[in-house]
């Protein structure tokens, strides 16, 4: 398979490129790493990502920002900045890609818990996530299958445990193969429009 | 108590506002419409609107737009309509309108049904509400139980059944009592951040 990364460098998207790279034709694309330079907030930088890769049988999406910070404190410029960013980047990689999708193949987003199970300072990234599983369910009913669509939503992933912890007391830190599970059963698997919850 | 409706005269609006209209003190905002012109667009549009108003008991939404339209046709821009007006619309409607409600006070927004259940023609849409419902899980957790938040989530209301049913095979319409109650429930219960669902 012929698969591009965008976010391929980062915390889970070098373990999903791990997991390919051996046997598979890996491709990664980042903001400023990568093989190729992509700014998913720009339709202009993604249209020319895809016309620089070509035909691909899956594309995975493990990038994306919104700004976390108190309520009281996030500005409205800070929240554009998530919808801009990790919502519209995601949606946009799917208006734009979906063409350059070979039979059969997929898109996989990528959201996280606090879409379903927040922590404080996480209005923006839980409305960005919240955003992406309704949307998804809606765009499966259009596509007739091509391409499938699905997200991964991962809980607290065992390599930014450490760091993230203080925001997530009581949260199960999950092992990275079992995210890394979720892109395969998404890129090898049938289902689409489906959100497969890691946590 | 004195009631803020932006959207009062809409087609759930309007029923809320009649059902408060004998015994509370209501007051109807609107796009171009109501008793007070506000756009929720602009932040600066809604500080007005609450500077006229003043402190209230309830804050209610039944306003918001998003463009409905194949997946195919809907352009970034118009993706991007839905989310300054629906969504931050309402979310800016809580960032400014906050500090303008008595205490047990509550703000009470809209979303609806296509952010679970969509049908072909709604990324959009169903986005905007999916954003909604993750946003306002996320925000309770910080506002100490003030303002409370709640949000009413509408099947296909009775009162637009006849132009909507064709978007909308084998759903059921609601009764528009039963979507006031929504409102009533949010308004003079104690609950916050509860997603209403009323199909």
């Amino acid at each position: 398979m012929k698969i591009l990364i965008v976010g391929g460098t980062g915390t889970i998207g070098s373990r999903i490129a791990s997991h390919y790279a051996n046997n598979h034709e890996v491709i990664i694309a980042g903001s400023n790493s990568g093989e190729i330079n992509v700014d998913i907030e720009d339709s202009s930088s993604i249209e020319n990502m895809f016309q620089k890769v070509g035909n691909v049988d899956a594309v995975v999406a493990t990038t994306g920002k919104s700004k976390w910070a108190p309520f009281d404190e996030i500005s409205e410029k800070e929240f554009y900045f998530g919808l801009r960013n990790k919502l519209m980047g995601q949606v946009n990689l799917i208006r734009i890609g979906r063409s350059y999708i070979k039979q059969g193949g997929s898109i996989t987003l990528t959201t996280g818990i606090l879409g379903d199970d927040p922590v404080p300072g996480t209005t923006s990234a839980a409305m960005v996530n919240g955003a992406i599983h309704s949307f998804v369910k809606a765009l499966v009913l259009e596509l007739g299958g091509h391409p499938r669509i699905n997200v991964v939503c991962p809980g607290l992933v065992e390599d930014s445990a450490e760091i993230l912890a203080h925001y997530f007391p009581g949260y199960n830190p999950v092992p990275m193969h079992k995210v890394v599970n979720a892109y395969v059963r998404s890129i090898e698997g049938t289902r689409t429009g489906e959100i497969i919850r890691v946590y």
